[in-house]
């Protein structure tokens, strides 16, 4: 048999694998696996390094597909080159509940999925992040323990969507050589021919932004071969566009938008068969075919043997703190570290912003934790993410610890993922909070991923002042309280804010969001020792002097604000105690006594944030009154803008009373 | 004096109307109106087609300073101008609690500011969606009638975001050759020299996607007219980078990022403004500038009467029909047309999940609403978004009335606030509801500025099925809701949905969201007269048998199986009512006296949503049960989903008689 048609039959196997699941489930997307199967077939036969009985072996490529939708393509070549997980009977069972193969590639289900696509254009931008992470790496471990390559098969979706420009820019700019994109070229989108809503040239584009770049008949083996290839030569990232025919080998659907998302029917599953010579019946795998992928699966167990053994012959310190870096395990000196920003700042006490709180607490931490990767986008000095000790990466020296992401905050969240799924490295980020909806369907991804990300979110409110309304948080706490799995954290001080990094570093099942404000904030803890309070959600900050009437609740720059009112009603012989509420999250994840003991049984309750009620009445019920914003905010100094929306100790003393006088 | 002085003068007049005022707040961003000056002196004094005592006239040219932190620049020049709202002391109070001149630019502040901007990127997709107006509206009304151009303003911020890609994929595609994009290309950004974070050739980027290019110093006024003049001649959109130097002027800051967002200090106030030889003190202006600038504010006077000549000289029924459209009023027979669509629902009977619904009365809808300008992004069959009579919008016939927007959820969205700005047209568009976080913050924009803009978000729960979790919305019904002036309309059937529509359509004040199911649903309305009951957000569309000990509430989907519980808990006799709740914000809108009778005093209060609780205790209070999601979805068929995650009659049932039990 000649090579050609090895290949082919190869490449067969996973468009009838494909074909069948889809039919089988009577759901999902034949027409990309049927396209891009040679695509597939020469990566992971003949170009690929990976070993499907150890997928996390940290020196493998990466291999993203970004067109999650096209997901049986992956099952397929996971399923022939013999990672174990992926059975023909799970591929039976696609799209079925419980199954290992769901319709989109979910990374925290499946062995050998690198992340979790379907969201347009987050493949190609996660990938841009294990780019990142690999050359981090390699510029700390050297060539020996780190050297890999990533590897993108996107659609026309993915490079519609804007983040694939941010994507790009990054990865042109950063000369991250050792990315390739495959662009699955098939000029049909779900309303027709791409030709109704783009005109870009997309090779032009990426050659804009600083890639190399090529063109190729995407059912030619040996010129996508020679195309992947060049692209190791390269100086620059590559992006390679694959001209194929979307649903290949379907006599009546090829080339047609109908067999992008449903299945072919059983008539033409039969032509194609005919069509594409295809003799096996569903779900079977002809033995040529089935070895000639064991075998391309086989082929990764040498190189991983030759990795193992010379990370066994590193230097031990070296080799173990490389391991410790893959593991994720935090270095000895992180708790000291954290307790000793909290001396600092009860040393130093006065009044900071938590923006600026953060920032000596990096001072801190950073040189402890070499795999802290910081960054922001392009509002650095206002973000306060950068340590005195961090040095930015650049396109020639990847051995910083800081990356300057560019006004992107969409391509820099998700390429943060890609440095967290990569391993090796814990990103965080930097950004004004309001635009976390810039970045919002990454963070989304990150909270069902369950990755290690840690976005620095400032300018919390209204408390940022004159930027207006446009810059102003009111409902941005609440939606990202509402994304499951998303940790946010706001901290009251710089006490609070050591607390909430030590959090969100040792929250390794997901993302962290650390809300911070512009304006300064005075010290209102000085107890600076390993006692976590904010781990608990929610604890009482000031006691009431007496058995309490008021209860106040408030998060961040709010809470001393409440401390404020607590003085005013006391003043007034009302026993009022407060509790600041760092996290949502962490509180609700206590057992009802435990949260019954820190609500407390005040008859009244007042929550006070700068931001919408929406999400308080889980804490304190929908009995207690609350403290606010009701609208967006406006233009003025900070204080001016408190004192225009009624968010005032006065105000919160007047709520208390006015309830206490109902009760 | 010289042509080349008194420009220099006018433009000098900017720098220092933006110093001036930035010193006095305190606070704002000197560096772009220094840098930016000649540039805006050009086109307000010698392209733009406006006139300060009309700032509303309909075929006026639109300017857009897509840079909006830079929006003292735009304030100068309305002052200079003309416009009467933005005196001098509006421009000592910059930035200032009830100002006309806020941080950023704010349409719905102050006459002149075509759209708010400030989050990076918006401005230019913005007016992409205004260029498209003109062109539909062109198309429409004839070129007497509309012929305008549309200019824009950006930074290198506005370039980096990826919505920048996604406006100039669409406008290039369009052929939008009215759409003028002036970059001022100061190589500076917040981080520093650009080149930290970008390698990128702006100009081969845009010339990839189908613009016409130039590049001009952007301080020699006659370059930037040659330019701006040779754009009129191209049949494609034209992307000028202006080489600027920020903070220009400032002997000690020009061309460095310390110029870009703070004052310049009265020291190099001063020193600048002996470099720039500018003798008049703070908000003074000399005669001569003064003169010049209110001639450049007058020049648009005959235009605007030319064109008012014009109109009253059109056919009667044109111009009306041309005054209704600018003036948005609904045309006659559109309550009829509502009326229609539930009759024959009605008549129909059947199961149909709502995004068909929506399509049955876009069907009749559209035919009777010319302004009606739909779309989706690259859903068109799966959100039903395009009505039977509507042809497809294509680069060479904007007479169209539907837009292939591409996968481009953001770029449509902002495009959508620009058509709605520029009056005329109400556009719709179509989406997967999970994927409202990709357009999130051009939804922020709308709800802010009030524009009246209709996001159909269809595919709205697990109730997708299959494609699993990265498309399944959960936690999106909190996320939207938590926007201020965001009305989200969730419809129960064909009935509900067309009065969504309805409400939708007659909701000028900001924009709607109507969340709609991928899965059939019973028909539960058989009702179809001029009554919309879903206007007043909640209303009982199952009543008990006695008196009520169960309420049942819920929304979309989930109303018929309350509908199914309640046939439960009746035959258990248990008397229990159903409250269809369609939308949160028109039912709190409602008195508290209106809303305690809807409520009703049932003991027990369930309410159901396939979503998480975020919101619901505002309706039903924290004392109510509640069935819904507490997680991300799966990947499986509806039904097993619904199952899997306890969403189904016997458990809603269950909760109501767990809670029955505890009362």
């Amino acid at each position: 048999m000649s090579n050609r048609t090895r290949h082919d039959r190869m490449a067969n196997a996973i468009r009838f694998l494909s074909i069948d699941a889809v039919e089988a489930a009577n759901s999902g997307h034949p027409g990309l696996p049927m396209g891009a199967a040679d695509i597939a077939t020469v990566l992971f036969s003949r170009v690929l390094k990976f070993d499907p009985t150890q997928p996390n072996w940290a020196d493998r490529d990466r291999f993203v597909l970004s067109a999650g939708h096209g997901s049986m393509l992956l099952y397929s070549v996971l399923h022939l080159t013999g990672y174990k997980q992926v059975t023909i009977n799970e591929i039976k069972r696609f799209r079925q509940l419980g199954s290992l193969t769901p319709g989109h590639p979910e990374n925290f289900v499946t062995e050998g999925i690198e992340t979790t696509t379907g969201p347009l254009g987050q493949g190609i931008a996660t990938a841009v992040g294990m780019a990142i992470a690999e050359k981090a790496l390699a510029a700390r471990f050297g060539a020996d323990l780190v050297n890999h390559r990533t590897y993108v098969l996107c659609s026309d979706g993915d490079l519609m969507e804007g983040i694939s420009q941010e994507a790009a820019d990054i990865a042109g700019h950063l000369k991250l050589s050792k990315l390739t994109v495959l662009w699955d070229d098939n000029r049909i989108s779900i309303d027709g021919p791409t030709s109704v809503s783009t005109s870009t040239n997309q090779l032009l584009r990426f050659a804009a932004s600083g890639w190399a770049t090529a063109e190729v008949d995407g059912h030619d083996p040996d010129a996508i071969l020679a195309a992947v290839e060049a692209a190791k030569g390269s100086d620059k990232p590559t992006f390679i566009a694959c001209r194929t025919t979307i649903g290949y080998g379907s006599p009546k659907r090829a080339g047609s938008e109908k067999v992008h998302g449903s299945p072919l029917g059983k008539e033409e599953v039969a032509a194609t068969r005919a069509a594409l010579g295809w003799e096996a019946g569903p779900f079977e795998i002809p033995e040529d075919v089935a070895a000639d992928w064991r075998a391309a699966g086989a082929k990764g167990h040498a190189d991983r043997e030759a990795w193992e053994k010379r990370l066994a012959a590193a230097p031990a310190e070296l080799r173990a703190e490389f391991e410790r870096r893959i593991s994720g395990t935090l270095p000895q000196g992180f708790l000291a570290a954290v307790v000793e920003a909290k001396a600092k700042a009860v040393a130093a006490g006065g009044a900071v912003a938590t923006r600026k709180s953060s920032e000596a607490v990096l001072d801190i931490l950073v040189p402890v934790m070499p795999e802290l990767l910081g960054g922001s986008a392009d509002l650095t000095g206002s973000n306060n993410t950068k340590a005195k000790s961090a040095k930015s990466v650049t396109p020639d020296d990847f051995s910083g610890s800081f990356m300057h992401w560019g006004v992107r905050e969409h391509g820099m969240s998700a390429a943060m993922n890609g440095i967290a799924l990569h391993k090796g490295l814990v990103p965080f980020s930097g950004g004004f909070m309001v635009f976390s909806d810039y970045c919002r369907p990454a963070i989304r991804l990150a909270a069902l991923m369950g990755t290690r990300v840690i976005h620095v979110l400032t300018h919390d409110s209204i408390g940022l002042g004159e930027d207006g309304p446009t810059h102003q948080p009111v409902e941005h706490l609440a939606a990202l309280r509402a994304i499951p799995n998303l940790l946010v954290l706001r901290p009251a001080d710089t006490v609070e804010t050591a607390e909430a990094w030590q959090i969100a570093i040792e929250h390794t099942g997901g993302p962290s969001a650390l809300i911070l404000s512009r304006q300064n904030l005075p010290l209102l803890r000085t107890d600076a020792t390993q006692e976590n309070k904010s781990a608990a959600g929610a604890y009482e900050i000031a006691p009431a002097s007496g058995a309490a009437k008021v209860s106040l609740f408030a998060t961040g720059s709010e809470v001393s604000l409440a401390v404020e009112a607590r003085k005013l009603l006391e003043a007034q012989g009302v026993p009022t105690r407060v509790v600041s509420v760092p996290s949502f999250e962490l509180f609700l994840a206590k057992s009802a006594a435990e949260r019954a003991k820190v609500i407390g049984d005040a008859p009244v309750k007042v929550a006070v944030e700068a931001a919408i009620r929406m999400g308080w009445d889980e804490i304190v019920g929908s009995d207690a009154a609350f403290v606010g914003m009701t609208s967006f905010g406006a233009s003025a100094p900070a204080k001016d803008l408190y004192a225009h929306f009624g968010i005032t100790a006065e105000k919160v003393a007047e709520a208390a009373l006015d309830k206490l006088r109902q009760a």
